[in-house]
């Protein structure tokens, strides 16, 4: 994997137009887009005209005439089929823990007498954490597996099956069609989360029959930092779910101001407060560019980088464990890595200006966002973390003093 | 009320520097900063700040380096003293709605066995809303009664007390102390909603024993269109109370991502997903700018606007019934009056430039946001509303057409 091999497959990327479209620093290569994706060269500018023309020159005007109160549905339109959503389907709202919240909730009340919620051992910790909080207060049972268990441990008693699309850690892909399969045929309901799918690997919540879902807007949707998420219901489940934070905005008629709460029609039932524009007007470019580009050549891309990067690291660091599946085909947009001291290679990388990822205990991840890494990043990722490896730097002290957020 | 008489209270204001720091178009006289609070001057370069340098150049590494993790908690310590809080006691997060719906239901996890939330009729209708939705959830009732009924309506069966602190229909205030008192005498909690009282009236929380509130972040305090709201626990509840919206950031170690959620020491407890922090940082823009001015300045500028505007409009639209109280003490930072095509009568005004605010069913609302609010802007809204019903203006069909948003 030389730099020669790396320049030829950059030139010949049919996405090497996306990266001029983003702003990032010459000095990094940027291998942590899956825990905060970079800067859309647009965003900025969106955010001057929303915070400068709008709300400074038309303040509450602006509702309707720049059409705030649409945002979260015209963006969420755009995103729709990046995730095999239709239109109507798809809205960003809060939080993805908050989102998570209100869906688990709703599926819950839509399977009356069923006290189950089934998940993954190892599903991203804040999900499982908002399952916990949500059966503590209802007086449910969380029943977690290991992944590989979850489709057996559906049983008549399970409300709603909640799982992460991509393993945060591994990599590895959930089937999301035999999973709603399993849940459908015991009477459950799903609740996908695609934080590190959308906007890099194919997702097709239609096509498999998924029931509902949550992601992220600030990963492979470069939305910003704390960027709004997005909440998916399947249009055949819109009538009859009923999410409990049931504020003015998923009124039928917020501005009625009526005494009693009544639902909106369609999926705007799940806002809850007035919706977060500056971090909407963000938002909206990062999911423009990623809906231009569009998920196949994207998805593409993602599976040549890794291929890629993997014979790199195993040629630059031979020995050094892979915890991704071998196959592109069930895998997410990153390669994790196994060293019992991953924490400190990490930090040795980064004071290279190599940016990966550490995740507790031992893994050493690195994000492979298509739409603006280059092979070049990924060989010269890959070369840093061979020489970090074999000289031994990472063992320096410095290299090992936690720090707020890891 | 003549033009010397507001020039000469102009001239003389101790709070003329303070518009200074607003961007405000010079075509509108604005009287609904308790809807959406004007634009402060730093937010732009605040956001360009955090989105081009932080976002763009540090990207994840800002989470570290510009402290972001630790903003919800920075400004909230600012705005504390705004509303008599100790710095630990108040939190940036979520929305107004989401806020209120996890502290109700950590109020009514703190008194097991109660099963009634009591709250005013004319309480603010997403306020009643969320109490809906979480007495449907947990099988609570919710009882509503006017407002004068509240103290008597506080029982054996009370939970929680959930008011706003500032009537948005009239500006009544209502008398935190003695409802405070009269709900700890039952053993019941409050929560306070502080949306129309923050940053434009004096609020003690900790003087007046409140337990827990939440408030709005884009009114009187300016932090721009749906900015993140603030959730207030007093100290002495902080250990004990338990709120059900249980995600990463509120863990005690949100990055050791351990399977079981186990909630952060203090106030960080309340916080669910990744901080927004587009909207923290216009928001902590908003509230450096009314922290540094001081809400007494504020309070008494409100006083003197609200006095002057009220004998502007009977001066010019004599026979207009004024709905909110007549003295200044237990009232909030607007003036509403009534009319029965109130609709109408806001959209005339509009139409001139002058822009008040409607509530259903027929109310006129005129916002007196003290940072920026002149007394000639008074003197010329009452003049144009005045000329607006005298003349009929508002018998034109362009001005009955309902927008989305009013």
């Amino acid at each position: 994997m030389t730099v020669d091999e790396a320049e030829r497959l950059d030139t010949a990327d049919p996405l090497a137009f996306a990266r001029k479209r983003f702003s990032l620093p010459d000095s990094l290569i940027y291998l942590d887009g899956n825990s905060l994706g970079a800067l859309p060269k647009a965003a900025p500018s969106a955010l001057a005209t929303t915070a400068e023309r709008q709300w400074g020159q038309d303040l509450i005007a602006s509702w309707n005439k720049h059409q705030w109160i649409d945002w979260p549905a015209q963006i969420a339109a755009r995103l729709a089929p990046i995730v095999g959503a239709k239109p109507g389907e798809l809205l960003i709202a809060d939080s993805t823990s908050v989102c998570l919240f209100k869906l688990l909730a709703a599926a819950v009340g839509a399977r009356p007498g069923r006290r189950t919620i089934v998940s993954q051992q190892a599903n991203f910790p804040t999900d499982l954490y908002v399952a916990q909080g949500l059966a503590e207060m209802l007086g449910l049972q969380l029943k977690t597996v290991p992944g590989e268990q979850v489709v057996d441990a559906i049983g008549s008693d399970t409300a709603v099956v909640t799982i992460t699309h991509v393993d945060y850690r591994s990599a590895a892909v959930h089937d999301m069609r035999a999973l709603n399969d399993a849940a459908h045929a015991a009477g459950a309901l799903t609740v996908w989360d695609l934080s590190h799918s959308a906007g890099a690997v194919p997702v097709d919540l239609n096509g498999c029959e998924a029931d509902l879902a949550v992601g992220c807007g600030y990963k492979y949707l470069n939305g910003g930092p704390g960027a709004p998420a997005f909440a998916y219901v399947a249009r055949r489940h819109q009538a009859a779910l009923r999410q409990p934070i049931t504020g003015w905005m998923g009124h039928a008629a917020p501005f009625a101001f009526s005494d009693d709460y009544a639902p909106a029609p369609g999926i705007e039932r799940l806002l809850t407060g007035t919706p977060p524009i500056l971090g909407l007007a963000a938002l909206e470019e990062g999911v423009r560019l990623i809906a231009e580009i569009g998920v196949e050549l994207l998805a593409a891309k993602s599976r040549a980088l890794a291929q890629f990067l993997r014979a790199a690291v195993a040629e630059a660091a031979p020995g050094l464990p892979c915890v991704s599946p071998d196959e592109p085909a069930p895998r997410g947009s990153h390669l994790s890595f196994r060293h019992p001291e991953a924490y400190a290679v990490v930090q040795a990388l980064i004071a290279r200006g190599v940016i990966p990822d550490y995740r507790d205990p031992d893994i050493l991840r690195l994000g492979l966002a298509p739409a603006y890494l280059r092979f070049e990043d990924c060989r010269h990722a890959a070369q840093a973390l061979g020489e970090v490896l074999a000289s031994g730097e990472w063992q320096k002290a410095e290299f090992h003093h936690r720090s707020a957020v890891t």
